[in-house]
């Protein structure tokens, strides 16, 4: 059975640490002012790929048997994950086909290209494309890499939580952006193991509320739709493997709108200079929306991602 | 004598490294593809105060004895050295007074008051408010950290270099913005030390040629002016220290036009995902100028701060 265990992603963390460094976390003092409480960010939009995916994709690589790295993977996705495989693969000289939804932004289409993935567009959505992706991995023999269900990919992701704990030991509460939900379940399990006080906060768009409308209900929900300029929150049909431990165990989930969304890129840009894809600003956008139940408190928002491209952080500042 | 030696950098890294964790130095493809050679950026974007200087002011307040931090300091900025100095004396309990030129840039000023720093604003550019600085270093009684002259400040700052060459021990040319000259004396001394044969290429504005104009002289050259929205490269007159450092050791320096600086911005943003200040992206300016030049080199673009204001950004996007 799939599972992500603190053991498992200590051990992935013998890993990620032979490719990548630790992030920085660190407290913007303007920012605690304006939200009423120690602001702390983990800068998992400093990652060389320009999001906290690398760490999964660069442990699942090193664990692929030679045989697999020799027929070479593929993988589905709205960009953060297919540059993630893509780079992980070129570390290890695997040949990696990115399945990716027609009308795919094409900055992030050609960064995948850059590291040298196989892009092949296909579906409407990301679940559409999944899709494709499934029916493609049998007809070309290749490895699938299921972003919501490779367990490796989730241990390796887990890893900077364990880095939250050892930057900042008294955390209170993170906040964590949910698409798949692989960051969720890493925070979920270390706060678990380490210090089950600390609050574990999930965030998703109200234009994609598949995994809060599920968590709610307590079973899987599916959406019509997910049309949200936080394309790494845009899911409709939420993992049996994530939800399966987010269900019980995650604290709260949040949803914010789009105008919140934008209008926390704005805020982590004004108060951090840092460019953050919509995805990781709807942490920050929650964080204004609890801020006066978090009063003091220590909180850790993870900004997932940098990937936001030029036309929309355009329109995100006009 | 004031010097700046790589045994004073190797010393001063023990000191930053109780703070600070290194920076990333990240190869992007694509922007290698379009430069023509292997682009790497060195992010000191990525520090808690937006920018490289923090390494100076933490090893210059380590270092300051007890009775002269207990005293308080005093130092004059545009806003980077402010915000390292305002960082490092908050580490310390130590009281800052920064003084920053009339108009200055109100989120600099903010995010210095937000780290406990005393502002006082006064004198029409950077080099009258030094001016002020002095006059007010004497009637306080406090001790002035001068920012282009203060030998704990440079030897900090080389810390980044002795970095890009543990990080890429096979670079060939540096690329590095000149305001104060703190970072380019620290490109220097560590090249000459550990690979003569490493170019180093200093950047500055055509609006603000200073430190060029006294390079191409071989003797100081003030301007009367140094409008250019590069506020980290705005210095008219250079300083002795940095000046008998870098008049006959750096390789090349350039210089780059207002627009150039700006289309660099954006180049970095689409390319990397990170909002880089003008100075920073006046080196990426100074490599598309160069590119035919550095063909298939390892060449090392100095991002030395973050600190766009959100006004600039909108300009510069529009």
């Amino acid at each position: 059975m799939n599972s992500v265990t603190v053991h498992d992603i200590v051990a992935a963390r013998q890993v990620v640490y032979r490719y990548l460094n630790p992030t920085p976390l660190i407290r913007y003092p303007e920012l605690s002012e304006l939200l009423g409480f120690n602001a702390y960010i983990k800068h998992e939009n400093h990652q060389p790929t320009g999001s906290f995916k690398v760490r999964g994709g660069l442990n699942f690589m090193s664990r692929l048997p030679e045989p697999q790295k020799r027929g070479g993977v593929i993988t589905v996705t709205s960009g953060n994950n297919g540059q993630s495989i893509a780079y992980a693969a070129k570390q290890f000289g695997v040949h990696a086909t990115v399945v990716v939804p027609n009308g795919n932004n094409p900055e992030k289409n050609s960064a995948m290209s850059a590291l040298g993935a196989e892009l092949v567009e296909g579906g409407a959505d990301f679940d559409e494309a999944r899709e494709l992706c499934e029916k493609l991995c049998v007809k070309r023999q290749l490895y699938y890499v299921d972003p919501l269900n490779e367990p490796a990919l989730f241990h390796g992701v887990g890893t900077y939580s364990l880095e939250i704990f050892e930057q900042l030991s008294d955390v209170s509460t993170i906040i964590v952006p949910i698409g798949g939900g692989s960051g969720a379940c890493g925070a979920i399990t270390v706060a678990r193991a380490i210090n089950p006080d600390v609050k574990v906060i999930g965030v998703q768009a109200e234009n994609a509320p598949a995994v809060y409308l599920s968590w709610k209900a307590g079973k899987k929900i599916e959406t019509d739709s997910c049309q949200t300029v936080a394309d790494g929150l845009a899911t409709r049909v939420p993992s049996d493997f994530p939800f399966s431990i987010l269900k019980d165990e995650i604290n709260q989930i949040v949803l914010v709108s789009e105008e919140e969304i934008r209008d926390g890129i704005r805020t982590v840009l004004r108060y951090t200079h840092n460019l953050v894809e919509a995805a990781a600003a709807a942490a920050l956008a929650a964080a204004l929306k609890l801020k006066s139940g978090l009063a003091n408190e220590n909180v850790v928002m993870v900004m997932s991602g940098a990937n936001l491209d030029t036309e929309t952080l355009k329109s995100v500042l006009r």
